[in-house]
């Protein structure tokens, strides 16, 4: 059951080769790296994934290939779309290849709360019984989900098992969602894990997050639930530099395949173009961040 | 070459079944009720065609029925995606079973005009040669292409036959746009031709519209065309209260298929849900609508 | 009471000299005409009165120079503003002055329910109890309000006396609103009246639009409430393509003036700079839609 | 000269009394609080100063109290206003006032390359010769300034001499704007520094933002220009955590007025209403991470 998901579902970067091609082999390295360094589980395909310069097609190739690597451990697949007969398409498909469920956020153009349920309706109606992540990302789809619209989208469609919470602030949102009466769903949240331990300190069960050193999302989940909070936020301190400059919109996800690939996840670092290209002043910046990064692990005695 | 494309271009709509299925056999009846009521050519999977409902596979089922139907009389396929890979393949599929061109509008989220050419680099260097309809449409797709940088892309790029212009007020950017020195493009116009009489006096080469009386399209333009420009502004008054109540977003295009079911277009009305529907009030609605128009072209002596 | 509000309350122009200086002479001139073609009651500082471009001191000055002039019919005034100090500070000296109410739409950046609730809760907190026209306009604001939340805002709020509409469509919206049960509040039409017989049709109270031709609104306001549909829609078509052509953002609104101007309602149409201006083929287009809308009315025997 | 300006230019916060009254006897003590933490000078009635829920008379009062207090240390004052007039009226008032320049960012609606250049054309065409911060930053208003045209504005007028960078990323775009030949101006960055030593490693002049902590930003920058870049760093470093929760939008700025009042800065921390509220959480994670940073501090031997 994923209203039971606990630790880290990191979101997966898609490799592509030079030529623009997807790299399915380095989905095979990507895929034991995120699992060595303490993932529970993927959520593939989403924004920072590239999932809007797919096909189709590729997009199926990608997902079932992460699916299988994984070896029955937990895969979420993105598969927001603004057309619903899509959606229905892209989650029939991903199932039927073993996915433990699919990740839906609702389509820039949905205003009023009204909009807002009726969209989801119309999704669950197409969809059937199928678990999903309510991606709450407002920033990012245009779409504001306010908590009690939330909380009637949980009443209504027992299939919503997860909420992905990455408004912001993201931490009184996930207290309020955590006060709700009813059914319990995880909570699981993004905005890049930049405010991951006061997420955890408002009760949420893990980061649904991409970073370049998933070590840091698992260690911090670790520390924090057992009790070590103290340490967890003065490990995650270390990271937050470079955790922050990957947290700049799509030049971020350059930066974060990037770091990836010296660290031997995948093969090439580039993004599927049109996409922004490093230079070597942002070489440098990265040569610093990690070195600076070091240091600090390395006095906090790690 | 549609770089000489004259005469109406009708945007059209896609038909479905009560239970929602694709209706290709009104998608027949359909094609033959544009050309029969003067149309030179088709626009399908537009906006207002449901575009953004289909699958993939619907997308190109849907643009293959409506060209094998038009016996080689040109049909323009919309295929504007946020992936520029399901573009290219859209688009691929599309030139390979006869279409004449495709129909491109930047997506959501360009911003500067820097942007707006290079996504258009990107879009051209992956599909090549093939012709273009440009779609300046900003209050849809929420990107302003200005007179200028429209120019670049039509100077960098041969493959851009067609500007679809559909800014407001379209008049005057037409006459902008005309007055470009370089190489001739055909302008077309849109929003819901609720200007054409005065954009025809702006030197656009036909409507690419969508309207429930495409006789009423292609009658003024040919009335135009003919130096009759007082008779083309008569004969187009007569539809426009039935055209202005088209001429209202998504409710409008449930309106207009409502009406061509009546005509005979085709079997059944409805919009794929989630979708608005008609209720006695706007039934009644049209019914009057219908009855005035009916009188006032009476009255012209139609 | 505003919520008995019927007929014409005209959306009134601001008239600026050659220099860009207000011209208050011509707001006694354009009063005078709005009030002798048939209007009820004014409403000025809106949108199409160019109250954004307005310093405090100048609204205060329109204001009251409409107030003054209209000698006690009712003038309303739009008072919306991104800063609720500012919108009181206007509200108490227009309020002092005479207005009859103001009007408020609800500033760009309101995105739940619940964000529309707590804004209007602040907003009479503050201005306290002073008659309110709530516009509804989310094309221009970007503010979607459901009806659900309208109804809300009308039960909390009695200073809430009419709701000016102008959703797209409008028609459905307003049997919606009309439906509401519990106390009755005034429903005026906006969206430059594209939709009015329709409206009234609906079961509004009339319009509160702006028109170079406001015997029109009148004229069918008054058959329409007379019974008179046809004859009120015959009316109303001979001014339709002139009413389109005023209907295309602020550049209608520079047409607009300029037909004002002609028919001696103010001094010089310009509108203040920055913005659009008519070039020669525009002033041709407007002696055309001039000369047809005469023949059209003549033909109906007007 | 402006184009000159150099070191932290912190952006004020606004103190208001628990009446939501100006607390004018706060913008002392507040003035006092930033430079006897190393400000070169103030920017006030910025966005997070909370001016657009002033009247124009509390925004003169505001400015005017600031800039006595500040005694000829220079005070830049936002003035950005959707009305050219309104924008036209503070600037003249605060400039008689002894302010150093005015901060202008372009108004929500402008799109395209033209239309950005129009604007400012009729802004310097009315304010004339003033100094000015010209404010990129797209995110809150909307304007996407690419940088040929950011060097067109340069070109074009001499009264812009500092350009305010918080376009996302900052420092590659600071690259291309340090690249630019011609006129140099000052490139001072906003975005609460969160890239702050990153910027100053691409070559900006300080920065332009709000923290709770300005010696934080002092000692970055003279760290950094003297050399001292590893430094720069590690201190920034220890602040970061704090620095990003107080990154949390209009939250983040009841955060920092808190912390602020903790350190006696002003009297009362609350924002005016309507506005977000601390509760008793948030205070505890205040207090938490004011422990870490002094730890982090301690450990650095600070």
């Amino acid at each position: 059951m994923l209203s039971n998901a606990k630790g880290v579902y990191i979101i997966a970067q898609t490799p592509f080769k030079e030529n623009d091609d997807i790299d399915l082999e380095s989905v095979d390295t990507l895929t034991d790296f995120y699992f060595s360094h303490g993932a529970s589980g993927l959520t593939v395909l989403g924004v920072s994934g590239e999932s809007n310069k797919l096909t189709f097609g590729e997009s199926v190739q990608v997902a079932n290939r992460f699916i299988r690597r994984a070896q029955g451990k937990p895969v979420i697949v993105g598969v927001s779309n603004p057309s619903i007969a899509q959606l229905d398409e892209l989650t029939k498909r991903v199932m039927d290849d073993g996915a433990s469920g699919v990740m839906i956020a609702p389509p820039n153009g949905l205003r009023t709360d009204q909009d807002i349920l009726n969209y989801f309706e119309a999704v669950f109606k197409r969809i059937g019984d199928v678990p999903i992540v309510l991606q709450d990302f407002p920033f990012s789809t245009g779409v504001w989900m306010s908590v009690p619209v939330i909380a009637q989208l949980i009443e209504r469609h027992p299939q919503i098992q997860v909420i992905k919470e990455e408004d912001i602030p993201s931490i009184t949102k996930i207290t309020r969602l955590r006060d709700l009466p009813g059914r319990r769903v995880a909570i699981l949240t993004g905005n890049n894990a930049m405010f991951l331990p006061l997420e955890l300190g408002r009760g949420i069960d893990g980061p649904m997050a991409g970073f370049s050193h998933p070590e840091m999302l698992s260690s911090v989940y670790n520390l924090y639930t057992a009790g070590k909070t103290d340490e967890a936020h003065k490990l995650y301190n270390c990271y937050l530099p470079l955790l922050s400059y990957e947290n700049q919109s799509q030049w971020g996800v350059a930066v974060r395949k990037e770091v990836m690939r010296r660290r031997g996840a995948l093969k090439h670092a580039g993004m599927r173009s049109p996409s922004p290209a490093l230079d070597a002043r942002a070489h440098a910046e990265i040569d610093m961040l990690l070195a600076h990064q070091q240091q600090a692990l390395a006095a906090l005695g790690n």
